[in-house]
């Protein structure tokens, strides 16, 4: 961490919006923006949250490989991320959320913001690629384990028991209901109480129906449910993407990649928890055809989002980076602005990574 | 018709909104508007305008009972209306369009504007109550027979050889895309030639995929698409109601009654074409539990789209009236404007239709 100049770049604010100019940054810290005229080099913008990422490049969150992950992710612009598990037995939690912990205390500077849970606690019907011996209802017992650095827990509305997973929301654990075949009213019951965040919508939900519009109209119509999208332009259509923009704008979406480790390889055979994916021209099955996560990154995700939706740069660094940072309390980050952490990103034209900065270390250089 | 001045009345014009005043009529037409602060005793809308309808107490398109349909309808306060065919043969709509247009050509002021032809080429998949036996492809010779007053023709994009339908354009015939399982690039084509209305959205149509989105997707996505609804809370869900205009706005929303021959009786068994209907509870179904149509009268549905979405009076004149005279090229209707034809429905607060006046005439009065 020393002293830094990004000199001449088009500066990209989620609030202040576009002006040309110079960032300086001293100790981890944005200390000084000069608003100035020039040609820029450059596009800088906060560095991506991605709050939904299994693994990448072989690693992957169920084996713990959170430093391999953070690795490669800086060279997608990514400066904060949460390490993602599908359903698993308690024990497995306990051990992944326990080394999530150790890591991030030793490395106080870490992107690994912590741990998100996609289950067990969702729908059999609506359960994608996590494993059917996994899922199961929660219980005052298992609550009493899971506690930070666990940050999100994706649940079921719809299932038995699941009023008390209400509580994590006094650990400061964000609910977001995904994996879930929730009726309109079944999701209003956990809005009313503070749920306003779906996982990778629309996907592995109950479809809109006219006469019940569920979990997936709740999205759509209700301007302060926050939802998560897969960009790949596999896991919904582009028109899918523009609909949800146009719905929703930018404040309502958080991208994610929900990639899996065998992201950055385009042909072979991994596993997503218990169960076998194998990957073919880029898209993750199980056997049966079901989608099993993606093998996006981030930056293609941005890329993407653009293209489909025409969105602004100022929007987009919304959708990737400022509405992750309001939901997580986040208030250091996810702004280009003085006495924020120096967590950044300097993009081409075509939004290619040209550097990552991370506390005010350069990690990543194209 | 007669010099007549509807005096102390809250003026509703689509364009120009609500303002208090006196609207007076002369020779059919309204030849002054004068405003002034008053307390007003009724709220005047331009009459309201029902492009799908079977039926009403007892009356049929079918059997081409115009006069009572129309009777009845001034107690709805519509003053335009388009009879409603179900798929039938080439002969029986024929027979339709030869008494309407002697109908029509009778009666000079009457609210008959046309007829509305759903079907015969429409979907197998997504028939609804239309008869199998009647649905076919369109053919050249059989669109050489159809011709005013034939103002609206519903028809599925995807069937085969529906391209020819393009003709019916050049005839001012307004091309609609229902009972139709049709793609969005199905759909696409047909928009490109300038189709830009979807018939009863999105009952009888392609469900929402994140994937495909669909003709329903379409309707969502394109601004200049109108869509009918039927606004009874039993064909769509209120939520649906509200997520449509949210999406559209009033300006791409056209309500409809889309009622049969039973509407206004709470039980009993008709007939939709050659199928039986029973209603039960209002709710009229075939045997199968299939919605056949509707029991919804025109002034509820004015009353369900503002309790469901809380639009203005300004949006519902838009909807109950506006939107679909442009989409007819009905210049002289659809505003309370001097000049205009004197079409005009006053209304309590609550929306009950106290007078209805058909070009400069009273023809129905609470």
């Amino acid at each position: 961490m020393f002293f830094m100049v990004i000199e001449r770049v088009l500066i990209v604010d989620p609030v202040d919006g576009e002006f040309t100019g110079d960032v300086e940054v001293d100790d981890g810290k944005i200390c000084r923006i000069r608003k100035r005229e020039c040609t820029p080099r450059g596009i800088l913008m906060p560095g991506f949250v991605d709050p939904h990422i299994h693994g990448v490049m072989g690693a992957d969150t169920m084996n713990c490989d959170f430093e391999r992950m953070e690795e490669f992710l800086y060279s997608q612009g990514v400066t904060t991320f949460l390490a993602t598990t599908v359903s698993t037995s308690l024990e497995k939690m306990k051990e992944i959320l326990g080394k999530a912990r150790d890591y991030i205390f030793k490395n106080p500077e870490t992107s690994l913001f912590g741990v998100h849970l996609e289950g067990p606690y969702i729908s059999r019907e609506k359960k994608g690629a996590h494993s059917e011996k996994y899922i199961r209802t929660p219980s005052k017992e298992e609550l009493k384990e899971i506690d930070l650095p666990a940050k999100v827990l994706t649940f079921a509305p719809e299932i038995e028991n699941s009023a008390i997973l209400l509580e994590l929301l006094e650990k400061a654990i964000v609910l977001s209901a995904g994996h879930s075949n929730a009726t309109f009213e079944e999701f209003m019951k956990f809005y009313r109480e503070g749920v306003k965040r779906i996982t990778h919508f629309p996907n592995a939900l109950r479809t809109l129906h006219h006469r019940e519009v569920g979990i997936m109209g709740a999205g759509l119509l209700l301007d302060d449910v926050k939802v998560e999208l897969i960009c790949d332009g596999v896991h919904l259509s582009k028109e899918m993407v523009k609909l949800v923009y146009r719905v929703k704008g930018a404040g309502g979406i958080i991208l994610i990649t929900d990639s899996i480790s065998t992201a950055g390889f385009k042909e072979g055979t991994t596993t997503l928890g218990d169960l076998v994916v194998k990957v073919k021209e880029d898209v993750p099955r199980l056997e049966d055809g079901t989608l099993a996560g993606s093998t996006l990154f981030f930056s293609n995700a941005v890329k993407n989002f653009q293209r489909f939706t025409g969105a602004s740069l100022k929007e987009l660094a919304i959708v990737s980076s400022y509405n992750a940072c309001l939901e997580f309390g986040l208030a250091d980050r996810g702004r280009i602005k003085e006495g924020m952490k120096a967590d950044l990103v300097l993009l081409d034209e075509d939004l290619n990574v040209l550097m990552t900065v991370k506390s005010g270390d350069t990690v990543f250089s194209a």
